[in-house]
Formats: C-alpha cells, structure tokens, sequence
C-alpha cells in the first residue's frame, strides 16, 4: 500500500466524528447542505497527520479523533468560502455547496461548520491550547486567502476595494508568505494539535510545528506545478485554472517570469490580466511557462522544504508513526494529483 | 439617565476589548476592513446585558468584559453576513462592510471576527462552557436565518434552492420558531455568559436564560412593528424594509393576514411576492396593514414576553442591577428607535 493510500485509511476515521458533530443542533431540513461538502471526500491527509503525529510522540489514537476531525473540518470549511470566493463549480468531479445551493445556503452552512470545529475541540484534551491554535491558524488561512485574491490580475469589476488594491508585482517573498498562510498553516496546525492531545513537550511540538509548515509549503508548491502541468485525468480538474483565475500567486508562474524575455514576460503578463482567459490563452501561458526551467527550479524549492521536513522529524523517537511521516514528505513532492 | 443610556455607558466598555482580540494576528493592511464593523457604532444592549447579569448574580465586572466583548462580537458577525445575504448597504447611516469593501473582503472580514470571539471566550472564567454555549448559540442563529430567508415571498431568482424551497405560508409558531433563533438565542446567550463568569446558580442560570429568552422575543417583535410603523427619522433606515425584502417574517404583517378579507389578503400578499416592490407598493401594504389591529396584537404579544421576563428576574436577588434589567425589559417594548 502506498503512504497515500495509507494516510487516507486513518483520516477517513474522522468522517462519523465530523459527521456528528456537524449533526449536533442541526435541523433535518439543513442537513443535506451541511452534508454535501464533507461528502464530496477529499483524502483526509490533514486527519491523517493529526493522528500520525499524536501516535508519533507516544500519544492514543482515540485522544487524536475529535482533534483530527476538528482540522479536517476546518479544510472543508475553509473549500466551502474559497468556492463562493471564486464562483467554483465543480470540486473532484462534484457540484461544490454553493453550485449545488446557492450562495446563501453555501454561507450559512459555512458558518455552521466553524461551531462544529468549536464543539469537536472542546471535547478534546488540552482543548483552550487548541481553540488558541485554531483562531491563529484560521485567521493565518483568511490572511493567506485576502492575499491570494489580491495576487490576481484582473477580473472582479464588482468589488472596486480589491481592483484598486491588488498587487501588481508579487516577490518570491510574497508567494512564500502567501502560501505559509494560505496552505501550511492549516497542515502546520494539524500536526501541532496531534502533538498537543499527547501532551508532547515543547521540544516535540517545535518539530511537529516546523514539519507541518515544511510539508505545507511543498504540498502547495506540488499544488501549483500540478495546476500548470497536471494530467486533467489525474489531478481532476482543469490544467491551467489559475491562469484561467488571473493568479500571479503560482510558484511556476513567477519563477517563469522571471526567466522569460522582456516581450514574452509581457505577453504572459497581458494573458493573466485580461479579463476574460481563452483557452488559447490558457495553452499559449503554459507554453511559455514550459519554455522556462520554472518547474524544475520549483521542484527544488519544493524538494528543499521536504528535506526540512524530513530533517524536523529528527526530533521525535523512531516508530513506524514517524517513518510514515517521512514518506509523506516525500510523497507530497513527487505526487501526481 | 434613561435605561437605555444607562446600557449603552456599560456596554461601551467592551469597544477596545473588541479591538483587542479583533486586532490580534490582523495585517495593518487588513485593519481598515475588519474594524469597520465594529466602528458603526450601535447601541452595545448586548454586552450591557453580559455584565449587568453578572453583577447582578455576585459577580465582578471585570470577568465579564471578554465575554461581553465576545458576545457584541458574535452581533457584529451576525451583521456583516447578514448584510452580505440581504445586500445591506447602509446600516445606522454608515456603510454596510461589504458596500465599502465589497462581498468577498468583508466575509472574509466576517470570518476573522469569529477567531476573535474565540480568543475572547478563551479567556474568560469557565471557557469550555461558555465555548459550548456559544457554538451552540451560533447554530441556532444560522438557522433563524435560513428561515428567515425561506419565509422571504419573492426575490433571490439566482439561488434555485432558495426559491424551490421558500415557505409560501408562515404560522405564528414558525415565526416564534424563527425570531427566537435568529435574535432571542444570542440576546439569551448574552445574559447566560454573565452568569457563567461570574459562577452563578443552575437556577440562576436558568433565570438568566428565561429572562435573555423573552427579552430578545420582545425585542424583535418591537422591531418589527417599528420597521412597518417607525418614524424613519427615529430608527434611521427607511419605514417598510421588510416589505421591500419580501418578508413574510414579521409578526405585524402576520397578524395583519389573520385578520384581512380575502382580497384585502391577496393584495397584501401580491405586493410582498412582487419582483420589485415599488414605494407606493411599500405605503398600500403598510396601509393594508394599518387597517387592521395587527399593530396592537403585537404590542401585547411583546408585552407578554416583557412579563415574563420580568418575572424571570425573581430568582435573583433584589439589587440596582436587577432593577436595570427589569426597566431594560420595559423599555424593550416602548421604544422607538
């Protein structure tokens, strides 16, 4: 069995827990929307590395559960906003909350998966340390996302406050922030909380912390090669959907740029920042992305952090728990969707 | 000083302890968007009611300042999504949040709000509880507002699932059923949070919850009465709003369809599921309305509550706290504005 396939068969045991706590105090006739986003599945990796960690520094499993189903709720919750965010349709092949509802139910049951994520941490062991961590990591997630939305390069004529604020040139530093926010915060986050229902001493939870946010910047940074370079088949969606979303915030799209001659940088450039993307438009920009060593100069900044993570793990006492960890950064890198 | 004046000097305290938790973790660039909520003003009944109950209880106001901040946060939350549902544009004459920033930054201000009310409950007396009271509190105004989006009578064309299930008839219990999730819930949360820092009674508790209960049944039944009779001068929005907005959801316009001739009936009816009410739309319904003695009805159904509440306050001990509370429940149903 693979580390994926692995990981997937321990978090999919948060699916009743969140199940039941998303069900505490919720009327019959709100519960399909409710349902629908933790039905459309997902690999269940965050759970999976709250558990893996919680095990890792000599913790139960069973201490691990409402924790674990608590970060997996926070992912969905943060994929129902980031779907009205960007008006998204379809997620791994199924009509999204807000495509299946509407906006106003997909809100509303938005919101009811926060007070979920409340209920599950207070049934958890050391629950104020993790109801702290999760405001902070929750509020990081916002900050990544209103980054993220000002990275675009055109498109929302109907919010004048973001047309006037986005950033017309984003840095590495930018993205790398972006990003530690956005994506490795929450995978930072999942693996502290299984440090923390295991009353892990602080030397431990520095590392959880440190390979969380290692293996959160290359799953992300993986996420946008994929985006580029993915097999449709594999990676479910469209290639290219960030150009389609105006993102200068893509780790290939700014290593490309910075590579590419004065005209063609231009002409990628005036692709994002059109208002409406052509499929044309979307070939013609990864073309010229591909005509750069943009991906594997963001394979190494990947692999980079997957030896952080690797070497974080240092920290924590040999076990089968840890060497699934390090698989797991290695995965991430390598994966294929 | 009337009651009210007396509330809102209470209640003001918790303006830079709201700033406090909401400026947490909050980028410089993001301070704008996020505190504009708060800085609208509004009359801070809410955390006037979390420290006069638990002053009133034994209790010593400084435990319950976080609460308090965190229970005007929760109203300011509820808010800026509620004016995000209803596309709210001004409120107490001020920009809406989303009419300055736009939807997508002001729910993503929205959601910082909610880690901010956790980082305050964090740090009151008896976290878990007042977490659980809260989560639980949250759910059901969630679910006060659906239903007051489904007994909505037209409008929202671009959301099917709204309009397939929207409640052509609304009963007096389902209206009870709504007005008390969507308001009696947190007005009842923020008298129980008094009680809980300040360690009251099970008895107690449960008078602070009776007494928050039929406080908040009154003070939205006022609310609708004063939204079809108000003088637009005194309650600082425009007379009928319910009606524009198509709701079936206040209790005059409910009472009113009890009492009308059939066709009288169908032509109220008529203008509440028109497309777009037209103002002289909005004067015949309120005329329609006028007609009958809905308006009188609601006065005594608020005043029920009043009694009740009032009663409620028995269980504890006589003091100028309790007699805040009891002139505040009076008021509730007097007022203007």
């Amino acid at each position: 069995m693979d580390v994926l396939a692995k990981l997937s068969e321990v978090g999919r045991k948060v699916d009743p827990v969140m199940e039941r706590y998303l069900r505490r105090n919720l009327s019959d006739e709100f519960a399909d929307v409710v349902l629908h986003q933790v039905k459309t599945g997902g690999k269940r990796i965050r759970p999976a590395l709250t558990i893996t960690c919680c095990r890792a520094v000599g913790g139960d499993e069973g201490d691990a559960l409402p924790a674990a189903a608590a970060i997996e709720l926070i992912h969905n919750y943060s994929l129902i906003f980031d779907d009205i965010i960007d008006h998204g349709e379809f997620r791994r092949g199924r009509p999204t909350v807000r495509k299946a509802y509407g906006d106003v139910m997909a809100m509303l049951a938005g919101l009811h998966y926060r007070e979920a994520i409340a209920e599950a941490i207070n049934d958890c062991r050391n629950p104020l340390k993790l109801h702290e961590l999760i405001a902070r990591t929750i509020k990081d997630v916002i900050e990544g996302e209103r980054l993220d939305v000002l990275f675009e390069q055109a498109g929302r004529a109907g919010e004048p406050y973001v047309v006037r604020h986005r950033r017309l040139e984003v840095s590495m530093d930018d993205y790398l922030r972006m990003i530690r926010l956005k994506t490795a915060s929450l995978i930072s986050a999942a693996c502290v909380a299984g440090g923390l229902v295991a009353d892990a001493s602080p030397e431990q939870l520095r590392a959880l912390e440190e390979y969380g946010t290692s293996v959160g910047m290359a799953f992300q940074i993986a996420d946008d090669i994929l985006d580029i370079f993915g097999e449709e088949r594999e990676i479910g969606k469209k290639r290219g959907k960030d150009i389609v979303e105006h993102k200068l915030g893509n780790v290939v799209v700014l290593l490309s740029l910075e590579e590419l001659a004065e005209e063609l940088r231009g002409e990628l450039l005036s692709i994002l920042r059109s208002e409406s993307v052509s499929e044309e438009g979307v070939e013609r920009a990864i073309e010229l992305i591909a005509s750069t060593k943009a991906r594997e100069r963001a394979y190494s900044l990947g692999e980079g952090y997957v030896r952080r993570a690797v070497e974080a793990l240092r920290a924590l006492p040999e076990s089968d728990d840890r060497r699934l960890l390090e698989e797991l950064a290695e995965f991430v890198i390598r994966r294929r969707f």
